[in-house]
């Protein structure tokens, strides 16, 4: 079975007014984090602002990452829908120009039952020969699946791991005592990612870690060393950067401290507006505070 | 300024397991509501599990409609996006195939301030010259507007209406005393429509009437008449099938009721399962408990 | 079987700084209040702070309320408690002093299930021989019931009505087409009196109506003579004032409205702050704009 | 400064059917504790059900606990109310019969504002010349601090330190991060203790100490000396009876497994229904996996 680990940051999507993706951007950017290194990238999530792209712009998006990548590290890019149909087609797409896994949302209008959830997660695994990541963000979707149900779709062959972006670790614990040991699990940034490592997760799908590469690194190397006193300083440094994201959107952040570190990655999509003058200096302290050390 | 009345059914979306639109299926819906006396035609709103369908199918399903409406009854598909930008593609193209007017929701992932879900629907209304009335349901949507908000937006030549599907009824009242005399107030099926016909309620956009039409009309011509009394009797009657609504989902429930009515208009788009045989005998019995008056 | 009906305004807790009852200001409220024509008096509701009170202060304030009512209007206080025992406590000895009934509403700290909360109002209602109204403010509570609950403890003998503090209007309506007939609805400020007064409520209980009795009860006699669409008039001239009730604390707002009526009730209990100049701005706006018509 | 350390269980309130203290039951619950190692005690939390209480039971209750510790360890009662008022007076009443320090809650009936809630926690800090830890549970209570308030308090002489019982981990870094240095922070059953106990958490306040002392306190123990991967393989084993508090009623749970361990603690207090079979089943089949270690 094919497992992901390390540090994997997620990727801004960088969008001109006109709608047409930045390549070039996007593409650098790629690449300085694979030279300083990252050990994936992960395209379309949260952070890539992946509810306000068409279909068009996301396949262009993966491609650009694709090529940027050149095989030295696994893409993975979201995958996510309300409609299983419609995340097939995705993952097909994206499937057919040789990303190395998915993460798979599901998106929810009308409220699901556990067992309408657990067809579209192995619906959309039956659909790819590709290894598929699991991603659950309650804050952002309206369907929260069961403890139960995470473990018995976690026995699907391409089902190898979730990533959790709720605040509670705790539960991630449970998933871990429960679920098959080969079942992987994967910090977000909501969690503190040295207690979820310490607790045997494989690795860190890091939104900070696309500004951030370098401490986000550092830290997760403590954390294999089992240096836990040693991760946990470096870890309350880089905690504020973590606590802009709870305090603006997330995606916004990130433009605006990638655009402070010269990459023109263009403003948040619209009708989101870009972060005021005010929020820019707090998500820039943060940044500077962090780099510091 | 073009104002819309009456009673005007949400469509659903017949759609092949293939995911072709059931186009026969849809126009003869379209032509039997017309002939019973519906005011209006209004695809792609909740009941039209416009989330679950991608732009192509959403275009052929207005093409449908407005072929089937023949200009006997104006047709008001719903747009809906979290994108600016995807609004304003969907309500050009549907302008493009001669609509009548648009019925705009603004979905959200991140949440948005006031001013950028405002934007969004200024933006949208500069985009078209067509009427276009604000949907606002709080339960399926993330931001909600304030009554400040609505009543800016209210002003634009364009903005015609509000159509609200919260079960606060009060907050209605609010907004009819406090913008303009001029902006149209809809009832959903969520609120009791007779109460805000007699606030002053300027029509009824109701996913019941979409299997009930001929009841619909009638109370809704009792509250036109200001025969309260019995316009409060005949709510009574017909509220039993807006409960199933509360108690399944509105648009698997309106595809089991139509479809005890000859209608072939498939399954809910999966993931969604079709209600179970217990859930369509309590759809259904409240059907025969409205009709049998 | 007795029941309530009219206008029944929520009565305000007035409470020195050193915690003793304003007794002569509470009697002159009530006398007022009777003269000006209510039918009945609410003492330990939400507007009456009942959570901020001790069991000395509830009492005391349920003695001076029935000895100022003497018999002219019934009085109804407020029975609330997260525990059985407590609740019933407050029945009897409210019932000692001679009230004519009381509201009932269950508190919750652990979240309870519906066959405990069930058998928390019959367990009261078995208390005491005295007419119970049972109280559900699904803001305030954590424990909602179901319609079914509701039907069945419904037909207990002393449990002769509902009031309902929710927005959702229409779940009155499914409780009166569900019910037994003789199960008496009653609106709360939240709702659209007329709306509920339309649909066959029994009465109103009011904290406007503390404030603006002879407003509340010409809109009341409007919906009795069957003058909808005076009602209607009336009501939406009422309406600003139940609006700031949403913008700030109900009994915050009632004590100062009554204060600039020349009523000293003295501030809302700590730590609730008095409201700011702007706020009592608001209130006191809103009061002119309503008693002006 | 005075601090509190050490594991410290939550107490179980055992209550007779007619509200009598069980007073034996609960000094025995108290020594054994002691004897096995705890380094505190605390009545009156969640665990101990303290909304359901009369203030005379949760004087009772405080008495029996100071009695049954003898100087032997810290006892610190939860102080709990909406109102300023009575949580002083809880807090010298407590005084007065020696406990050690009170570990307060803010709860609410209508939401508070940060300053309001500021000055509740100060007027109670103000009031008694006891040590003071602040107790944060965003599922049971209405009011949320914020970081910045929490930080302001923390400065006042008697606030020592924050318990937690809210799932989200991150918040409390940030409060380490944030705060004075010389700030305690407690971890509650809700987070995983190690991952506290890490950052620097001082203590460990938790009901299932009260069950389950001797694993506790050998976890806590690990902390300690820092044998971070021992603590975890212990928190691991530990953690599927935290879960159980997640399913059930917490104090329902405490009071299943107590009886089982032959303390008669009687039934949660009513309207709670005691567990059925099968509930407790699951609490004592997850009690016995863990001791089994």
């Amino acid at each position: 079975m094919t497992f992901f680990s390390g540090v994997i940051p997620y990727l801004v999507s960088p969008v001109n007014s006109n709608g047409g993706i930045k390549e070039r951007v996007l593409g650098d950017l790629c690449s300085d984090l694979i030279r300083k290194g990252v050990s994936g990238l992960t395209p379309l999530g949260s952070s890539g602002e992946y509810a306000y792209l068409s279909e068009t712009q996301k396949m262009r998006i993966v491609e650009v990452v694709v090529e940027a990548a050149s095989h030295r590290v696994p893409v993975l890019p979201g995958v996510a829908s309300v409609s299983t149909q419609s995340a097939i087609d995705q993952a097909k797409a994206y499937r057919s120009v040789g990303v190395d896994g998915i993460v798979v949302v599901l998106d929810s209008y009308f409220p699901l039952r556990e067992h309408e959830a657990r067809k579209y997660f192995l619906d959309v695994a039956d659909s790819v020969d590709l290894p598929m990541i699991v991603y659950t963000n309650p804050n952002f979707q309206r369907t929260d699946l069961s403890i139960e149900t995470i473990c018995a779709i976690a026995k699907h062959p391409n089902i190898i791991g979730l990533k959790d972006a709720s605040t509670n670790t705790g539960r991630l614990l449970s998933i871990l005592n429960r679920c098959d040991s080969d079942f992987a699990i994967y910090s977000a940034s909501s969690h503190i990612a040295t207690t979820v490592l310490m607790m045997g997760g494989r690795g860190w799908f890091a939104g900070p870690a696309c500004v951030l590469p370098k401490q986000s690194i550092e830290l997760y190397d403590a954390c294999m060393r089992g240096d836990w006193n040693d991760a946990m300083t470096m870890q309350k440094r880089l905690w504020p950067f973590n606590e802009v994201f709870a305090q603006y959107r997330l995606a916004s952040c990130l433009k605006a401290a990638l655009r402070a570190q010269r990459y023109d990655v263009g403003d948040p999509i619209p009708p989101q507006a870009p972060l005021d003058a005010s929020a820019v200096k707090v998500v820039l302290d943060a940044l500077t505070k962090v780099q510091g050390f």
